[in-house]
């Protein structure tokens, strides 16, 4: 059973790849030709977007769950998310048989609202700006006694996020080189206590929109910088991170870069049209930085996550009017 | 040595996989337990969208290029194409060190039209139609002497693109329905050459766009019939049977079905959100024949061949102004 107040370890991590190893897929690491000749190097492309619920929040969301002893369960969970986490949660706690709340902001997408409908959970809408949704989930402690599972300040997600990271130097030990989008740091952070623990040579940066680079901010600074609400076209990482997952990653991260939304948009475009892969634009965020030149791989093996394909298709990302 | 004048036998279509095998991906069959549980059975879905040059056309041009002489090499190779042929022939000519003139209609998608740039064939641009293409291409002919590779009305293209089908039996032979998408016919009457050699009890149904139903027009009067041109938004399936793929698909398929250009863009969608694959709507007509509830699975294990991922990305292919 893991400790809810301790920062986990590789074994933690390792025992997180046990308990959801039944209920999300081992999602496949693509090759493309196309972009290791455009970027001068070997791109493995770890497939979350081809995961249960469509991104790689199921995992945290499950560990977290699935960790649960059977009081805390009784009451049902709660969390605030832009949208995969509620998912991820929804269909966690639906697996599981129990009732799960999801606080989102009103201007999350119509498909992963509906996406957290489907999988039996209720939508509790608020404001934009991480002030609203938390005082929202208050409200829903307060009055149901609910155990929140917040999408990535929980040592027990940062567990199931980290778990991405192992199975990638399972199927591809071999890299110089690892790529992670980074919106709240759940998937930065555990990956972080994988790697240098199992490969400290692999060097591990961190990617995040111009337009939220709190991250960024807070290594500059040297403390934790919160920004509270942004515009960013990558929706999934528009969050700031935590007082969990900002240790880790100011400890053991080797960069964090920025890249503009208009990289963004190119780099959702070119992965759709050169490898058909639909990723959001949240997850495009690693080829952005190569197209802009802030990471460069110079013949380097390297892998990257594609951390969901969950976008509203009724327009395209690049179009005008988005 | 094929023999351009003989219909290929399952021997002449291991010859070709044989040929072709250092050229061409050997795509994954991809599974879905969304649409396995919305359609109740069980689909593998034949991934030639993540193909070479992103279709399975490649596999037929690259056993015709690669079947030639060295003099009739010298001349060149030609073709008239909506597009994807037309790109791999352009991706098979070069790999070989040859020429390429491809033919295209003036309202080709664009991107198809950039592919063949790309892999430096000569587009020749004419009217949309079967008569003004192959009026352009016989000029061709006459002035430079090329050899033409049909895009699908040549038995080494034919035996090529019959190479899906083995590789599908090799991959899950345990199925009993195949479903593929009919333009001329290349990949139906390949498929079905294999199929009813090593497998007969498997059935094989094509689907058309009701707005290009050449083939199931063809099996109702007793004899080949043609349509000149179509706007289906399947535009990989607007040419009509020719009269080598005619009398293979009349003696040996099951059913042809049609399906509304309403269902195949709903099909396209289904295919994005649910299973994040970009295939071209051409390639989603058994999903929409799935739809429409013209192939009932009821229980049944099924493959169907995702047969392209080009399409112009600049809008969706369900947008209003499409």
């Amino acid at each position: 059973m893991p400790d809810k107040g301790t920062r986990p370890d590789l074994a933690a991590i390792r025992q997180a790849a046990d308990r959801i190893s039944g209920l999300v897929h081992r999602t496949p690491l693509l090759r493309s030709r196309s972009l290791d000749r455009m970027f001068d190097g070997k791109l493995h492309f770890k497939c979350e977007h081809l995961q249960r619920v469509g991104a790689f929040k199921v995992r945290g969301a499950s560990n977290a769950v699935f960790s649960l002893d059977e009081k805390e369960l009784g009451r049902g969970v709660a969390t605030h998310s832009s949208g995969n986490h509620g998912a991820a949660l929804a269909f966690a706690a639906g697996t599981r048989g129990t009732q799960a709340w999801v606080v989102m902001p009103a201007n999350a997408p119509a498909i992963k609202k509906r996406a957290v409908e489907s999988y039996g959970a209720n939508i509790v809408s608020c404001q934009p700006g991480l002030a609203n949704r938390e005082a929202a989930l208050q409200k829903l402690v307060d009055e149901k006694g609910v155990e929140v599972i917040h999408p990535y300040n929980d040592y027990r997600v940062i567990a199931g996020q980290g778990t991405v990271a192992l199975e990638i130097m399972e199927q591809q030990g071999d890299i110089d080189l690892l790529m992670v989008p980074v919106g709240g740091g759940g998937l930065l952070s555990g990956s972080l206590l994988v790697i240098k623990e199992l490969s400290p040579m692999v060097q591990v940066i961190g990617i995040q929109p111009a337009l939220a680079d709190d991250a960024r901010q807070s290594l500059d600074c040297g403390k934790r910088v919160i920004i509270d609400s942004s515009n960013s076209i990558a929706d999934g990482l528009r969050a700031s991170l935590g007082d969990k997952t900002y240790p880790i990653i100011a400890k053991y991260v080797d960069d964090i870069v920025t890249v503009s939304e208009d990289a963004i948009r190119d780099a959702t475009r070119l992965v759709w049209e050169r490898m058909k892969q639909l990723v959001e634009p949240s997850a495009a965020v690693p080829v952005a930085a190569l197209l802009e030149q802030r990471i460069e791989l110079k013949g380097r093996r390297a892998a990257l996550v594609f951390t969901g394909g969950n976008l509203d298709l009724d327009r395209l990302p690049w179009q005008k009017d988005f």
